[in-house]
């Protein structure tokens, strides 16, 4: 077994952050590459994997990136961290500021956020401010107040978050000993996407590992990327990425275009109906991160990507348990029955 | 990195599970052991680690035994699972279920349940059904009816549960190369416990690996092995533990008793003071889950025992996603702002 030390220690030569730094980890990265048969047999490609994000320390992907975020704040001698966030990025910057002994205050949107994404940030001390107002608002918010307070800003408009993210790239490399064909992902605020095609480019460069072909998923709600435009009151059930003014935009439509892929936007209902496909294979994902599987099934079904034979994996960004009360049915009532077995067997029969 | 596929693959030589099964996996395991190093000043620990098994597929440590029980059961041929829950038991058991394709049925104490814990079942499917009773009246209806559906018991009393989470032992002992001096780890059913011992004293006998003492700890309203009889109506925050009747009673006190430790109760306002200290160290846990860390407070600071210069390792069984209500402040209202940078300056000032 190994003893794996986090991602920073892990991938220290191929991240461009400063030397000599004290890694902040909570150990995070490592996660499993699961295939998914039954999705991989509807398709006839050779192999269909997904990246489990949700198994970070935090249940997001976003702790690769706040581990090089807060390592680079502390040696700088920061005292306090700021973002805005939907939810996970709130989670994951309290753990590693408690982590760290940093205050962090958070910027939310008012209504906007999962429970237990919030509960995770306020568990660990952070300071959470609800603004009258969307994401987008938020995140020029932090600009301005993170130099006045000071604090650090830990959105991926921090380039150190998006060093961290493109571990996942490394260690998808390591896994299939090479890169996959197509790699398909929710796309929001744009870091994930533009991180993960940093990693895949520049180990491409350094090991001639290939690159794969990525396909950004917006939901149809909130896709200023698919429509051109930013939009001002996104709306979808994946909260993570109801995002309507992305902060890394143009890198990810750079992204998409020069691995030869694409971003393309789907419907609620189809991410719902990928998330309960990816819950029938064993994972529960939150619905965002359902958006890359529901991406795929709409450009294959269509015939504007074969994939026959062919390799795909799935960023799968963040745990069910962020975001429970959305599943379809969860919230249907629960049958109660009598404590005795002819009761039982009779409600088990209907 | 390593390719991890999963505790079955990677410790089959020294569970005791029939010859040839294949895996069915969600690649749990290998979960980090991290430092939690306030504590051990506090203590002059020479060091003190959590086993965050949150970080298992389903966010607890059930995943482990669940991999073993389910693959036996499909290697037996196998349509039905069924099992009684608290909720760490029926989101694992749905979730190995749908992966293998089996129906799955839970039974539950109507009420009891933390939210997030039960739609994760739901969300992989599984037939889940109220009881008008205890979790302890729901193990005794799930014996009677596992013959009669039938179904597979995946319970920890099915055998193979425990062989599975023993693998939770063997991973500390690599890690560590060696047994600590101290495991504390809440005691509910007493699988775990029963379990972790077993896994022990096998690589003690084998590899001479060395055994811990072992710290048991149950809520104080949900004590039975220290008040030495069941507990009809048990009370506890700790929802994972709040079981009056173990159905490991008696091994969880041998192994403590064997293991020259014991099985102690602390109160729920301690439970919730060890968890806020676990969140500081960046570690956020469901309240059962820090049940070890309060009972070794107590223990230690009573000077029954001294951990002066030894090593403590702590199970950490279920992420704090699992139940996000029960923390304390995270019910209370959000400070909610106006969307301008001289408003909110203001409200983090106050």
């Amino acid at each position: 077994m190994s003893s794996w030390r986090g991602v920073l220690e892990q991938y220290r030569e191929w991240l461009e952050l400063p030397q000599g730094i004290s890694p902040v980890t909570l150990l995070e990265g490592n996660t499993p590459l699961l295939s998914i048969p039954h999705l991989a047999a509807d398709w006839n490609s050779s192999a269909a994997y997904v990246k489990v994000e949700g198994m970070n320390p935090t249940g997001s992907f976003k702790d690769r990136g706040m581990t090089a975020a807060v390592s680079v704040a502390v040696a700088g001698g920061a005292r306090a961290l700021i973002c805005a966030s939907t939810g996970n990025t709130a989670a994951s910057a309290a753990a590693y500021a408690a982590r760290a002994g940093l205050r962090c205050i958070v910027l939310i949107p008012e209504g906007q956020v999962a429970a237990g994404k919030l509960a995770g940030a306020r568990a660990h001390g952070a300071e959470v401010v609800q603004i009258q107002g969307s994401f987008d608002a938020a995140l020029e918010l932090v600009q301005e107040l993170a130099p006045l307070l000071p604090a650090v800003l830990v959105n991926s408009l921090n380039p150190d978050r998006l060093e961290g993210q493109a571990t996942a790239a490394f260690e998808i490399l390591d896994h299939l000993g090479g890169a996959p064909d197509w790699l398909a992902l929710p796309v929001g605020n744009a870091g994930n996407i533009s991180a993960l095609w940093l990693g895949f480019r520049r180990m491409a460069e350094k090991r001639s590992s290939g690159t794969p072909r990525i396909l950004g998923a917006q939901a149809a709600g909130a896709a200023p990327l698919v429509v051109g435009s930013p939009v001002e009151n996104p709306r979808t059930v994946a909260s993570a990425i109801r995002i309507g003014r992305p902060a890394r935009g143009p890198q990810a439509l750079a992204a998409a275009r020069e691995s030869g892929g694409g971003i393309v936007s789907v419907p609620d209902s189809e991410i719902l109906r990928a998330q309960a496909d990816l819950a029938s294979e064993g994972i529960w994902v939150e619905p965002a991160s359902a958006a890359g599987v529901a991406a795929a099934r709409a450009e294959i079904e269509s015939g504007r990507i074969d994939i026959k034979g062919k390799t795909i994996v799935f960023i799968a960004t963040g745990h069910g348990l962020k975001d429970p009360a959305l599943y379809p049915h969860v919230n249907d009532p629960i049958l109660t029955v009598l404590a005795n077995p002819r009761a039982l067997m009779e409600a088990l029969r209907t």
